[in-house]
C-alpha cells in the first residue's frame, strides 16, 4: 500500500528522481505524520530521511513496505549528488529551495500534478479513514446536542464537542472548531469565543476531526429554543437545505467544480439568495482539510469517482444571522453519498 | 498596537512597499487569524485585503487601528501596479510567487529579518497572551492528574486534558497533544494512541494550548504507581531535571542558542546521558509553536530580553523509556522565568 504510493508518484512523474519534503505529501508517501523529513524515490526504490525524533515510529510504520528509513545527516547535496534531474512539488517549493537545487546543477521538474491526481482519488484505506473520521464527528455531534444548555459559552460547547470526538477515537480536530451563537452565525469564519447561549439563539457549528491522518468536515445550523421570532430564518434554512440536497443529488463523475457549484448557486439565485452565498460550495478533503478539487464558480477541476469533497452552501445576513449546511461527500459509482449524514431537518433544541 | 506592528515592519524593512501573505505574519500584522489575505504597507499606510468570510471579523478587530480592510478582488497585479520594489518574506515565498512578482517588473526585497526581529521579542500584549496560554495549560494539567486511572488509553487522557484546556478558555491546542505510556515514552514524537495505562507505567505528556492567538508548550513525565522497578528511571529523571534547571538558571540576554543548549547538554554529558539527548534544548514560542530563536547545538541565534522559548531537555532509551521536562520560558531583565511553572519533583500518582 505505502510502497505503491511512492511508486505511483515516481512512475507518474517520469523523472530520474522525485524529492518530497512537504509534510502532507510526505505523510501520503510514508503513512506517518512528521514535522521533518525528505522522501526520495528513484528507479532503485524509496528512502525516507528523517531525524531521531521520528525514527522509531517511521520504522514501525514502514516495516515491510520496501521504503527504507534513514537518519538525515544534514546535507541535501549529499543525497542528491548523483542525479541530473529532480521533481519537486513546484507550487509550494520556495524560491530559495528552488535556487538551491538549480545551484547544484539539477534540472527541476514538477511533481504537483502527479500528487494531485493520486491524492484526490481516494484508495480504500483512505476512504475507510475518512469514513471513520466522519462517523466520529456525527456521533459526537449527536451526543453534544443534549449537553447544550442556556448560558454556556461558544467555547464551552466547542470543548464538549472536541472532547467527545477525542473520546470516540479522533486524533484531534481537523481545523479550529467554529461555534457561533445568534448574530455571530453571520460571520462565515467566526472565531469561537465567550458569547453565552440565550433562549431562541441560532447555533452554527462547523467541526471535524482526524482519524488515521485523514479529515472530516461538517456544519450544522439549528435553533436553541423557538422564540417564535424566526420565521425568516426557518424559511431560508429550508432553501439552504434544498440547495445542499440538489447539489448532492446532481454531483456526477466528469463534471467540473464550476458545474457542481452551480447546482446550489443557481437554486439560491432563483430564491434571490445567491448574493448572500459568499463562498464556494465546497473543497476536496483528505490528509488536508482543503485540497483538490475546488468546487467553486471558477473551478475547472474535474470531479471523479473516488473523490471526497464538501457540499456546504451557506448564506449570511450581516449582523443578523447565517446558515450553513455541510456534509463530507464521497463520489462513488457516479453517485454522491454523504459520509456525515444525519437528519438535516431543522433541529430545535 | 496593531498599527505599530505594520508600521514597525514597514519602517524596519525600508523598502517602498511590504507585501505579507503568510498566515502567521498576517496574523501578527492584523491581530486576526485568517486563512486568506494580503497585507500591504507603504508610506501612506496599511491595507488588509481579505475575502468575505473574514470581512466582518477583520473590520471589528482593526477598528480604530488605522489599518483599512478591503475585499480582495482577485488581482494581485492591480494591488501592486504602482510599486517598483516590494519586500516579501523570502524564506517562505514560493518559486512561483517570486516569479510572478519579478514578471510584473518588481524588484524583490526580503522582509524575513524584520519579522523575525519584531516577532521574537514579545510586546506586553503578546506576553500576556502567552502567560494566559501557559496558565491554562498548567491548570488543566493539575486537574487532569486525579482523573488519570488504570486502563485509560493515551487518547482518552489527551481528550480529558484538551477538554480542560478548552473549558479554561483555550482556543484549542497549540500542537497535537502527545500522551505516551510506558515504553512509548522513548519515542520523542510518539503518536498518541490506544495503549492502555498499566500500574507502574511511565507517563509522558507534551501539551500546550492557544490563547489570543499565542501558544504555550509544556512537557511532564511521571509515574503511574510505583512498582519498585524504576530505580534507573528515577535516577535519570533527577539528572534531566537538573539539566532543565541549570539551563533555566543560566539563560542570559546576549548568549547564543548554542551556548544556551550547552548548559543542559554539557551537564548531561557529564552524566554520560548526552548521547540519549537526541534533539535541541528548545525553540522560540509565539504565534507559532516553533519560531525564532532556535536553542540548539548549531544555533547562532541571540537570546534577548522579551523572548519566549522552551527549555526541554529529554533523554530516550529506545524500547525502554524516555523522559522530557519542558517549560515555556520568558527571558526578562536578564533572568529566565518559567511561565508553566509547577513542582517538578517526580510525581508518582
Amino acid at each position: 500500500m505505502l510502497t505503491n504510493n511512492a511508486d505511483k508518484i515516481y512512475n507518474s512523474v517520469g523523472v530520474e528522481a522525485v524529492l518530497t519534503e512537504r509534510s502532507d505529501l510526505r505523510q501520503y508517501l510514508t503513512g506517518v505524520a512528521t514535522s521533518f523529513g525528505y522522501v526520495i524515490s528513484d528507479k532503485l526504490g524509496t528512502v525516507f530521511y528523517t531525524d531521531a525524533r521520528y525514527l522509531e515510529r517511521a520504522q514501525a510504520a514502514l516495516n515491510g513496505s520496501g521504503i527504507n528509513v534513514k537518519i538525515f545527516k544534514g546535507s541535501l547535496e549529499e543525497i542528491l549528488k548523483n542525479y541530473k534531474e529532480i521533481a519537486v512539488p513546484l507550487s509550494s517549493v520556495t524560491f530559495r529551495e528552488y535556487k538551491k537545487l538549480t545551484d547544484m546543477g539539477l534540472k527541476v521538474a514538477d511533481s504537483d500534478s502527479a500528487f494531485i491526481s493520486a491524492m484526490s482519488v481516494k484508495q480504500n484505506y483512505e476512504k475507510e479513514n475518512i469514513k471513520k473520521a466522519c462517523e466520529i464527528a456525527i456521533k459526537a455531534f449527536n451526543k453534544v446536542l443534549p449537553i447544550i444548555k442556556e448560558g454556556m459559552t461558544e467555547n464551552e460547547v466547542a470543548a464538549e464537542l472536541e472532547y467527545l470526538m477525542r473520546k470516540l477515537g479522533a486524533e484531534g480536530t481537523s481545523f479550529e472548531t467554529i461555534v457561533a451563537f445568534g448574530a455571530n452565525s453571520s460571520i462565515p469564519h467566526h472565531e469561537t469565543g465567550q458569547t453565552k447561549l440565550k433562549f431562541g439563539d441560532i447555533v452554527l457549528i462547523d467541526f471535524g476531526c482526524k482519524f488515521g491522518g485523514y479529515c472530516s468536515d461538517c456544519t450544522r445550523t439549528f435553533l436553541y429554543g423557538d422564540d417564535r421570532k424566526h420565521e425568516e430564518f426557518k424559511k431560508v434554512y429550508g432553501e439552504v437545505l434544498n440547495a445542499h440536497m440538489i447539489a448532492k443529488e446532481n454531483f456526477r463523475d466528469g463534471i467540473t467544480g464550476k458545474q457542481a457549484d452551480a447546482f446550489a448557486r443557481d437554486y439560491l439565485q432563483g430564491k434571490k439568495l445567491a448574493e448572500y452565498f459568499t463562498h464556494s460550495l465546497g473543497h476536496g478533503i483528505g490528509i488536508n482539510i482543503h485540497e483538490f478539487p475546488r468546487v467553486s464558480p471558477k473551478s475547472d477541476d474535474i470531479l471523479k469517482n473516488g473523490m471526497v469533497f464538501s457540499d456546504e452552501p451557506g448564506v449570511y445576513f450581516e449582523g443578523k444571522f447565517g446558515i450553513r449546511i455541510e456534509d463530507t461527500i464521497l463520489l462513488e459509482n457516479g453517485i454522491a453519498q454523504s459520509l456525515t449524514d444525519s437528519d438535516k431537518n431543522l433541529i430545535i433544541l
